[in-house]
């Protein structure tokens, strides 16, 4: 069936299944410990222009955000999140699993601004009640956001400014990083964002891979101990390997790029084919997820024909959905999608 | 200096000290399960006509809050709560701690509403993510709220059914029940509100006692190993007498009624001095604590005569402060204050 | 270089490898709720002889470990385990990290006995402080252990019996239990130990897949809502498949079995080796994993040549170090090894 | 009835309560900001010999535990105890609540030796796999121990010298600490034992207050945002008067130590009423605690007349008790006592 549910409705892009073929009977040591790894730890580091940077394979974006948020807060405090971040509202809690808020401030289209958060941290201080109340310990945004929308590099600079002027540390969640950075809107690119961020990760699973994230800690700020505390997560791949082959096939002749720029074509095309279709769109979103207000009896009759995602009620007769576009979206999908609407 | 900065300025009523002093060189056995806890506990199950009532004591209200939450929540679950709740913004995130999201609904003048808890869950079970999403497991409030606000029978009546239609526990923060029970506009019994919750407690603390908040768990539904919980918690005190004899004093000769009773008067006092020297409430409080607005100005000359509680800024010249009776507030004091205003 | 340091220093069998290819186009649904995954299930519980049971695939031991036994216990519990048992020792705290005691039993060459446990929960009850105590909430045992060795049927019946007596789940961590089903002296099928334990799990990590940990609920006893714990643990894979396609392999035509068969015999025949060249055993394990004693000088000068793994100091004079087998250790290695003792 | 049960049967000594009563209408500022809380820190810093020490109040030992550990450990350490140790076994799980491991060592007669805690930590390092293992991260002991036993000055020197040289700070457990210091055996003064240590308490509770433990932080080490942990934990008192006002009196003309002392002086009379009527001792205790081997016929005929606490087993006939004295013991008690006997 026709599917545009989401961006892990396949497996891996060809190369990235090849790699793990090809280095599959390398005897390797253990626990992200092996020289595949390492490459592809490496070819990161150069991508980002960050030749210092650590960098960890993780299998999962919960997992990761997860990880990296309770190994940077202290006990006393929280992780700062847009009302509707990932981390705000679809990991079932996995944040505060670990004993910490996630401090919500409202946004818009899925994008903190610095100014909400500068006001929120001078409110904070203000506060006589202050010392009763959960410190802000970071910030974390999601590059696109969870409504497809980006941070242009102007508004990411003023967000960085903010959080290293109030001493909060400025967390990038990318699991789609690279339908970000492949935008045609989009005027960042990876080394700003490393160098403008203080972790963040780049996301396989959504781009092209089985499973896996990479982080990165770009300024030698890597939490003490974090490969103890991956294991206290369960997060310590005994097959490390896994993953770095993962990651060095797609940061090999620009695999994760291409990818991601091959996706963004087809969710141009498709947002082409919506609007001459004259459907309206819930938000102008730049990247892979397009998302776009169904009338009711709309959605039922498409549903049978194609996958798509509900996204919330837009009002009683309409809803909004989602179609996403990956490594495996090809020309006759959409040309299918046409002919359906 | 005079004050009125909150109702725990002064220690406890003489009544509750005398009663310390009388049951001090008895022999009892430790950790709660003393013949004088057992007296107290027998007297609040007789105030709200619950003789099935478990009751236990503990030493104050994040403690209180912490536990019971933590008790009746299972691991996927939060507690819903009004955004400007006790346990939402001043307990530096004590329910986190224990691993769950306080989920945040918006209320007005600190209250929730029976429509907003069951719009609320409507939706979360309309949205098909749901299952990446926090459960929630329970329903707090506080009565009196933090702005000092009280729900009426008919609006508590509704939050129960909508409760119990929906299978979640409903717990009622009463670390100022007193004073909301002796609200000139109170039309609730302390049975009835028994009756409508599924735990609540009386707070002493704030009403005339040193220390000490009696939980009550009305319907024979105490979490299992309750006990042991509260001693995971470090919140089981050796000598659980010294909770136990400060409540029976409190329910003997309606003690606890007749010092918010007291409070309640004199917060209706001060309420009318205000109003005729022409301050402005920043809302209308029932209960014994008053939010007025200040000229900034004005703010600055009487904090050197008086104290009271900062509360938020209301715009650029004036600010909202709180001012608080108490079990120790004189006529002498109210007049004292009309002097300064 | 020449390796036995574990079993998990290749990549996946072949067979895993070649059934991820094949299902890597097939588009499907996220997060487990995919087919293939289904018909992987469908086959465990085949296998197991247990068809009412739900199946769940995780990525790595320490998340199964942790995911299962913080989903089991209340929160006044813990985990009686052996104080060798791999959740004692080696990961990290984890279990401790989800706010839970491992309550460590000293053993016997890594095994429990069902004497010891009843006298723990005899002495535990009969201890007039148990009520200030951690209250014994499951039992953790390994199959194989982590020193190789094995439970009889007789034994695991025993333990069994007393768990059930006592109202103890039982979790067996099969992270190897292919190397134990298959090993000379096992007299247990897996249809046996699905009946005798509560929830156990099928290892893939160390027994030819990439990554994967099949966990088994025998008798309709899912702790409610595991998925959503699981993805609050960051443990549920976007691309379930992965873990689907790898057990869907491994689970036909007897692979899993004859993968383990396979190391079974190269670890007798290794047994052989050393027992020829007069070496000592630290104790006598009849599967995958060999602890032998080797003299330091020994060890140093074979470490240039082969990869093993320490294990322990004997003495000052000699050391404990594991040689393990896999599905690719070959002839071949064997005979490199017994040319090099 | 007469009893021995243990150090919390009465209430407080009277001149605790004096005091209470003496400052119970003084209008004091809440959370331990008050200048009676100033007043017994500034008194506790000098009999420490600390002028810069941190002082903080809290309620129960317990809480007391569970605070200052978690807020001392990073998130992948745990705490060493003797495998006795009140943190190892009676606090419910306490410590693993807050996430941390307590890592038991054998002890004997509830104590620690420095040569213990050295080769533990050498053997950590030493393991090859400790990157997967708990990471000691502090040193907990008792003083006086679970079982009434001192450290030597020489004894503790060496294990603060041991910690020292291994960067793991050294907490002592001081819920009975006055008996400690005051016992004839003792040869430690309070200033030498806040200079051996990073963290230690000095217990009210067991010790003539209603409630109460106070922290001492000798080294200007307080744990950043102690006062938050605090709140979070459920452990800040709003009247915290409560617990300096009780401070005040027991650092007031030595009380605390004279309350001790008696304790003491009525123990060592009982010790020799056993040792004359020919009973066994489970151990020589110098402190308040008293273990005798009662036959078992004599215990249940003695519990008729007299509380005392079960303590274990010690064979089939005969079992071990526990006889403790307090600021209330008199020598009335001790001759009915006798008579008894």
């Amino acid at each position: 069936m026709l599917s545009f549910a989401n961006d892990y409705i396949n497996g891996a892009h060809p190369a990235v299944l090849q790699h793990l073929l090809e280095t599959n009977c390398e005897v390797l040591p253990g626990y992200g410990s092996d020289p595949v790894s390492a490459r592809a730890a490496e070819k990161i580091r150069s991508a980002c222009a960050c030749p210092d940077a650590d960098v960890f394979f993780l299998t999962g974006g919960t997992q990761t955000n997860q990880l990296i948020i309770s190994s940077l807060l202290k006990n006393w405090e929280g992780v700062i999140a847009a009302h509707t971040g990932h981390v705000s509202l679809h990991e079932a809690g996995a944040i505060e699993y670990t004993g910490h808020k996630v401090i919500p401030i409202p946004g818009t289209d899925g994008k903190l601004t610095a100014a909400d958060i500068d006001r929120f941290i001078e409110t904070f201080y203000a506060d006589e009640a202050h010392e009763h109340m959960v410190f802000p310990g970071m910030v974390y945004l999601s590059f696109p956001t969870e409504y497809g929308t980006l941070y242009s590099k102007a508004e990411l600079q003023a967000i960085s400014s903010v959080c290293r002027t109030k001493g909060l540390p400025l967390f990038i969640d990318g699991a789609r990083l690279g339908y970000g950075l492949m935008s045609p809107v989009n005027d960042l690119t990876l080394p700003e964002l490393a160098s403008l961020s203080d972790v963040f990760y780049i996301g396989g699973t959504k781009v092209g891979a089985l499973c896996g994230e990479a982080v990165v800690f770009p300024h030698n700020n890597t939490p003490s101990h974090f490969i103890n505390q991956m294991k206290q997560h369960g997060a310590l791949l005994a097959k490390g390997r896994l993953l770095g082959a993962q990651f060095e096939a797609l940061f090999t002749d620009d695999l994760y790029f291409r990818i991601s720029e091959h996706a963004i074509d087809m969710a141009m095309k498709m947002k082409r084919i919506f609007t001459e279709k004259d459907y309206d769109f819930f938000l102008d979103s730049p990247t892979n997820q397009q998302f776009v207000i169904l009338p009711n009896e709309k959605m039922e009759q498409l549903r049978e024909k194609v996958d798509f995602c509900f996204w919330e009620k837009f009002d009683e007769n309409r809803t909004v959905v989602r179609f996403a576009t990956s490594w495996s979206t090809s020309e006759a999908d959409l040309l299918a999608l046409k002919q359906l609407l």
